[in-house]
């Protein structure tokens, strides 16, 4: 990409989607990679795909796999949401701050209604009082509502939480969508099962992330009420986001749910997040922003902190960070040697 | 992908996208494996394509590596048509017929003019004479034209047919795309150099393809008129096209590129291609119907030899196919015993 | 507007919308302007309109009046044409050629399928051998079917044949759009009911045009197949197109249809081309390009006549003319001595 | 309109587009129908407008007619902000809350990023704070800020509350648009003349407000910086918003700027405004909530004064209007015996 710029030598903790793919992905690309096989998604491997769902789902599911979030997202809310449409979601949300516009892309010009919640996370009683216009012809129409789990704050939603947002949503007659981009980290966080953690808590559409979490582009639009379905396979194609070579973004999801490697990877990260979090907490220097509840630790450094940190190679906040919020990410290749290099690096800041 | 049906057993020859990656990009991707990097394309393997596709194209360009050959194609035709110009086009392009619109949705609904072309080229003439109601407010307005090469009838437009169709594009004041899906086999077919066969002929941006020929998921736009890129990275990240482990895509184009790995997997499917076509044309019962130039060979078959073929596994045209031309593709895999397999086949029919 | 310019000195034939609005329309604007009123079409006279409509169609229907032709066709196809939706219509059609993509700006991109037909209209066959590709999500999806009436050619669709393109709409699940922006002068000219021309031979929406036949600027879309009215409102209102002051629309339509003023102007118009076809077709040196079958005369000129009408004010095809097709169209307001002045110039050619 | 329901009886300071046309424009209207004239704006009427508007702005302008306000607005902020875009404006303005999504369609998805300003008003602090993320791919791009004058609240900016916002508007290379839906009651107030009010203020781009003062159905996108018009002429073509007999939009546009008709008008419905304001403040129950600064009245009423007023014809907030606040708006036509007519039923209320 020509455009961007990049000075960053320690991208550790930078994000989870610095780390590459897991061992169990990679194995199942290269085995998907004998002989030929039936393109867009007509592969084996890919239909086989539909089924595996719904068993961890507990349901019928309807599964698109996509090698992007944000494609996986704004392709959800477009199912859901119409030219003219409302989307209710976070202010701070991935999907309003961080796709460039791809959910008004994708719907042909819906509306982010955002909203302030509370930290990361949507309130009901907010949502509730901003829906509202309904029929009446000279106002954008509410239509549906976006939620991230894990949240933009690294807060995880409750299952009662989530449930309160969806009765809203559905008192109101709108769809729920939840980005998932952190999915797993969340349900580990919750010890929750993935169908209590959608649809039996109220999620009618689900963008099911696993690119950060051990693959190499390998995301899911889940569908739990079928008949949003709908046209998603035109709009997908139209997009250029139905690959011909499908059967590689269908394998990385295979290997990564085989064998609850992605539960494993999620576990792993939660708890890299924990000790890095705790560890820095214990610094008094150090403020915790927001309570560490899956793999992402938001603090506070002082400035000389920061500028020792990037000055050894980390890259933090690269301008203007003063009085701002550093996140710090795990991922499923994060290790403790890390964590002590990161730990000595900031202790060696005087 | 829940929607789509197959009853496909033996895919040779179906397209070159049943095919997997080649050795060479698969050993580009487990290399990129290792260790983290910087995400969105600000990594290293993706710095490095800006020059390793300038010194091949003998011109400083700009690349943007995409996952899908649909997307190359509407972004790159997105920078040269606004939301009220014509794109022209043949008929039979893979724009106009099979990407469902995806030239109309990325720009926001721009026109596909259809020319008839002779066979499966655009005719500088009939492009000449459809070129009008520039400047007049009812019309959309012509903005640029698109060739494909390979071309939609196995067919390689000459370097001399690039060229006028170039000068008309640009008498008009338009922009000149290729859709080089089938890049590398054209280039080989023409044994002409990749700056030969694109900006000294008068091509302004190019998607070079590499999926079929070796890759996974990896094409790329090339902008050789940089004035074109505009807003190229913000229309590809709104879109869902800006991969967050991007590394893994330029990796494929990097492993593709190396010690000619491109040119020699042309090679090899050309080669196929042509066997295949002078071993089908010996049969008294097969007519060619376009020249065999690169790995497309376009025959009719009689009709109790496309049933003998599909009841041995094979999927030629699965309805209506009387008196309709059937597509055999060879591949970078594609192998002696294959076409001997197909011949065979063939022969047992009574 | 500032990009237009022109050197029309006298604009008497060059197209029905030079001419003005009828007295009954003005003196409708004119009462309708008497006192306060509610806006945005909840008004008395709005409301009427539904009634009037419908007895009129012989079937309740379902109105939105509009203040242009454009916005009432393109508003109309985007009820029954998705975003990767196919509309067939004729390559000549005012939808594809004269509306500068608004149908596909209100679809959100969809593709117009252009037939040739035969002269000015589309033939049953041709449609019915071009709709395909239905489900498979390569191909941008048969959606709609557009006619003209009067036809681009001056033509008019006789009973059997609107009948005959409703078939092949219908058998392929497709929707019929009518664009009737001389709707009465077809209707005159075919001595049928409103009700015949239209959903008893299977029109579902029509394009209700009134300003070139007496308006200032009042058209409707006409609902013959309620389900098909979906977001029509919101759609309308998102375009700005649902005026505040709707009254004046709808005023003009209520003077256009009372007391038969529509067909009286028509009718009217219709004679005067008549009378002007015949006038022209005399002339040894000019001959009559397509029947004269409403109130557009289609006509070839020699050159030199050409050059001597436009010396003498009138703007006959201002350039490129040779060979080329002139049309002349009479009004609501055309008058003998009009006609008498044309002939009365073409005379004066040496 | 089929949708909309209405039980108003007296409609009265419900809005000032509950009016008709004054006389003047009426007659304007009278004598444009007069013998034909050439379509599409290419009439002398609409030629004369550009003179005309440049006269008034004492700077040579552009300018294209409308038939309604949302139509003027989405076409002007789709000139300056592109799909990837933001539009910074007043989380009340009628943009964002009252035109169901329209610069959203005509941006092709451009974001209104919402400012809570103080009252109706943006702050040049808020706004400044607001604009960031440029050049960032995963950022929609700061783009064009829009203000309304008289603005939401009924309260009219200052000339040096416009040049401040100008001022951040121009320092981050963003365009500043002005919804100038009441711009004749704003300078009526600020007793400014247009060009202080607009471009010597540092506004771009003006909506030029007619309809509620007096016309039918006009308004007029009027272009300061001339490097924006673009391409606004095949814009508003594909929009259905270049009418054909356009010349009736522009002869109002005529008939209301001469001899100073619009600011007759203006002047006459804020004297309206002020009266009833300070009739209505005088009442120990009724709360003015913004001050009245041009023809729009905001009051808080005792529940059962609405009650008491919507029993006896008007209709004030129709549902839940506990707490809200109710607006009155006088027009070009209000009389003293309108407000006396109120201010007597509301006397009426025990």
């Amino acid at each position: 990409m020509p455009k961007i710029q990049t000075k960053r030598k320690r991208v550790k903790f930078a994000s989870d989607n610095v780390a590459g793919a897991c061992p169990e992905v990679l194995e199942a690309i290269i085995k998907a990679n004998e002989g030929d096989s039936t393109p867009y998604g007509n592969d084996p491997i890919s239909k086989d795909l539909q089924d595996k769902f719904s068993e961890i789902f507990e349901k019928e599911v309807i599964v698109f796999p996509t090698a992007s979030g944000t494609a996986a997202n704004a392709l959800a809310l477009s199912t859901m949401t119409p030219s003219f449409g409302n989307i209710y979601c976070h202010r701070l949300s991935h999907i309003n701050l961080d796709e460039c516009g791809a959910p008004e892309f994708y719907t042909g010009g819906g509306k982010l209604v955002t909203l302030n919640g509370i930290m990361g996370k949507l309130t009901p009683e907010e949502l509730d009082q901003s829906i509202g216009g309904k029929g009446i012809v000279h106002h954008t129409q509410p239509s549906s509502v976006s939620i991230t789990q894990v949240c933009e704050t690294g807060e995880v939603y409750q299952l009662d939480e989530i449930k309160k947002i969806a009765e809203i949503t559905h008192k109101h007659n709108l769809n729920l969508h939840m980005d998932g981009a952190r999915f797993a980290n969340a349900l580990v966080s919750l010890n929750a099962s993935p169908a209590e953690m959608t649809w039996k808590s109220g999620v009618d559409v689900l963008s099911f992330g696993a690119t950060k979490n051990g693959c190499f582009a390998a995301e899911a639009i889940v569908f739990f009420k079928k008949e949003l379905v709908g046209n998603t396979a035109f709009l997908m194609k139209r997009a250029g986001h139905l690959l011909s070579k499908m059967r590689f973004v269908s394998a990385q999801l295979d290997g990564y749910l085989e064998n609850n490697v992605w539960l494993k990877n999620a576990k792993h990260a939660n708890d890299m997040g924990k000790k890095l979090s705790e560890s820095l907490n214990q610094h008094k220097d150090i403020e915790l922003v927001y309570p560490t509840e899956a793999n992402e630790v938001f603090v506070k450094f002082p400035r000389h902190m920061i500028e020792n940190l990037n000055s050894n190679g980390y890259e933090m906040n690269d301008e203007d960070f003063e009085g701002k919020t550093v996140r710090l990410v795990t991922a499923w290749n994060t290790q403790q040697k890390d964590i002590d290099h990161l730990l000595e690096t900031i202790e060696k800041t005087n």
